[in-house]
């Protein structure tokens, strides 16, 4: 089917509630909103409620009402790969992972994005905008782009080339800004009440936010309903995880598992700002962060988010953890070699945390673990390569074919 | 089910017949082979032969019969996108576009990766090599990683950066070599013979071929087997197109479509050397190439696999163009701006031949268009835009963005 079953806007602090809008927080209390479904209607149909493939296969689960503005790039769908070889490696009994890098864009924002817009489109908005460290400018580019929806994006200076060379292809209009995604966030959070464009941004907006839940639900899908013991999802202000989170407890409460994955919030240490306070058991403490190698995760001041992820971290009995520039950019290397997956630290930030909170025996190895790598390799920018080919002929091509390979 | 129900290698010249070994090529002839499959049971069961996710959803249609030596990265199962906007804008009435970007390597080349890696455990292999402008060695190199096997992956020296650090960081034996692809193939496949590692190029292997036969099957399903009317293909040496344009006869005579899509090869201007054999009625004359920013069409010299195409393109009465670089540039820019698809030159190479076959009236716009675009955009190496980044305060921003949407 492809109704959609979403029926409020709900508060996550005061439980207010409102009709499906473009509303951005509680009238009341200005908390956070998320969407809430008919659970009914999911505990009696189950999973047989969905169909087709990638992300608009969970339609019913997504709150954009009519087929024609579900918009899409073919986003969605990714592979949860069975890593045995690392495993192995770092001593986990059951390793996989949910590789977001064969996405559109090449990243999980297009989870968000094809939401974000198909919202856009929903409530009658002809232009978008972001601010972004590359990988959300770029999607929400692509995807207004798709839908015939202007863009305005501002994108972070030190993103990665590759990153800025496809902002700068998928949008007429981009700017690049100057310091790191908090010196702009928040004015321009400010901007978004004045509706001049749809806020697709990760602050605030549900609808744009929900997108990503269906990381859960392919999870879930994907084992057969035994979902893994252990998810370790990035964190940068929360969107991902907290969607993740949101999409296993609603799984659920609609009874379709027996229990939500022990959630794992993975930051880089240059911007760890939520997990310095789970350590701490302290509100969370704005930091002034410079650059990180992990791109996509350089925010130190999540904002109400935080607090959000902070939360769920507290009531599912998750953990927080983070790694160094060194470490993500170790594991990176060891995941291309040793499983063939090529992915931008970013993406690896969580698999460098894991080992970490694996070294430091807070997660049982004997668990079956899933981390969520949720961006492609091909955004890394470094320098290039030498150029100098070699030139060969018959006889020493076939001598350093045996010299290389002669033993293998 | 999982049962594959191939049978042969047929030599394609004079229909000479082997059991399914690691053969190249005809005992009497020389004869380039292909895989032969029990049409019978095609026929009788039908595409519900088929289920699962990617591309071992065909295994049925695939030569390898163990299914633990069926690697994976979570290849294929990727979007067909219809283009409203582009197809207007080039004046065809629907316009399809099978885009492959999103694949783990981010191209095509992901299919007969996998089916290769796949056969190279088959027969016993332990080391695999490639020759490759970039695309194929990454992938290949991919693979062999995830398979736990060596590769010897020979390099393009004028490969675009972000395709030499994929390379580089996914296998621990990366040879640049000098000059183009022609350099070098004609000594490496002569190597092949020596048997030190699994052939994994492009100039015989049936196996490694036939995983991109998917394309077709993938195409005819997201079509409901009502198939387009037109498909274009890329062609350096003539793999896609081949292995294309045999998934449509496979299924036209087991009668699950009712015709093969009038199929077109495009090539790159600067490596065309079977368009224009196709447009003189000649044999093809090999080609003193250099570079074309279509890196991945950049082979002068096709050897037998051109010739192969040539007879499809007789026996289905299909048609032959190229592209300019400046051309292909041209389209890559407005397929990003027009419908948020950023892909790269060697794959928008084939919608730079629609343009140019529909401007020539060789093709009828009336009909459904399919092009395969076979690379994402993020394997594209650009000069670095500008990193100036401005400064914003709110009135700044305000107006900035007052200016830019003011009239969206």
């Amino acid at each position: 089917m492809t109704e959609s079953l979403a029926r409020h806007l709900a508060c996550i602090d005061c439980g207010g509630r409102y009709p499906l809008g473009y509303r951005l927080e509680c009238e009341r209390c200005r908390g956070l909103l998320e969407l809430t479904y008919d659970l009914e209607r999911l505990r009696k149909e189950g999973p047989a409620l969905f169909s087709g493939t990638g992300l608009w296969r969970y339609a019913p689960v997504l709150p954009i009402a009519d087929p024609a503005h579900r918009v899409t790039l073919g986003e969605g769908g990714t592979p949860l790969l069975d890593c045995p070889r690392l495993a192995a490696q770092l001593g986990v009994r059951r390793l996989l992972l949910k590789f977001d890098g064969p996405n559109p864009t090449g990243t999980v924002k297009d989870r968000s994005s094809a939401t974000a817009i198909a919202a856009a489109l929903q409530f009658g908005y002809r232009a978008t905008s972001v601010v972004s460290s590359g990988n959300a400018g770029s999607s929400i580019a692509a995807y207004s782009a798709r839908a015939g929806l202007r863009s305005l994006i501002f994108a972070y200076e030190r993103a990665s080339a590759p990153k800025l060379l496809h902002m700068a292809a998928t949008t007429a209009d981009l700017v690049i800004y100057q310091g790191v995604y908090d010196d702009l966030i928040t004015l321009w959070d400010r901007l978004v009440e004045e509706r001049l464009f749809f806020d697709c941004g990760a602050s605030r907006n549900a609808y744009k936010q929900e997108g990503k839940k269906t990381l859960a639900y392919e999870i879930a899908e994907q084992t057969a309903f035994t979902p893994p013991d252990v998810v370790v999802a990035p964190v940068a202000v929360g969107e991902t995880f907290i969607a993740t989170a949101r999409g296993f407890r609603e799984m659920r409460e609609a009874g379709w598992i027996p229990r939500v994955p022990l959630m794992v919030a993975a930051q880089a240490t240059r911007a760890n700002a939520i997990a310095r306070a789970f350590r701490d058991g302290t509100p969370i403490r704005p930091l002034k962060i410079g650059y990180t190698v992990a791109e996509g995760l350089a925010a130190g001041n999540p904002g109400k988010k935080g607090e959000w992820v902070l939360r769920l971290l507290h009531d599912l009995k998750g953990l927080a953890g983070d790694a160094e520039d060194e470490e993500i950019l170790d594991v990176q290397r060891l995941l291309a070699r040793v499983e063939g997956v090529w992915a931008g630290p970013t993406g690896v930030a969580t698999l460098a945390v894991l080992r970490r909170l694996l070294a430091g025996k807070q997660l049982d190895p004997a668990q079956t673990i899933c981390v969520i790598v949720s961006e492609t390799g091909l955004k890394t920018e470094a320098e290039l390569p030498s150029r100098q080919g070699t030139a060969f002929d018959h006889d020493s091509l076939r001598r350093l074919v045996l010299e290389r390979l002669g033993s293998a």
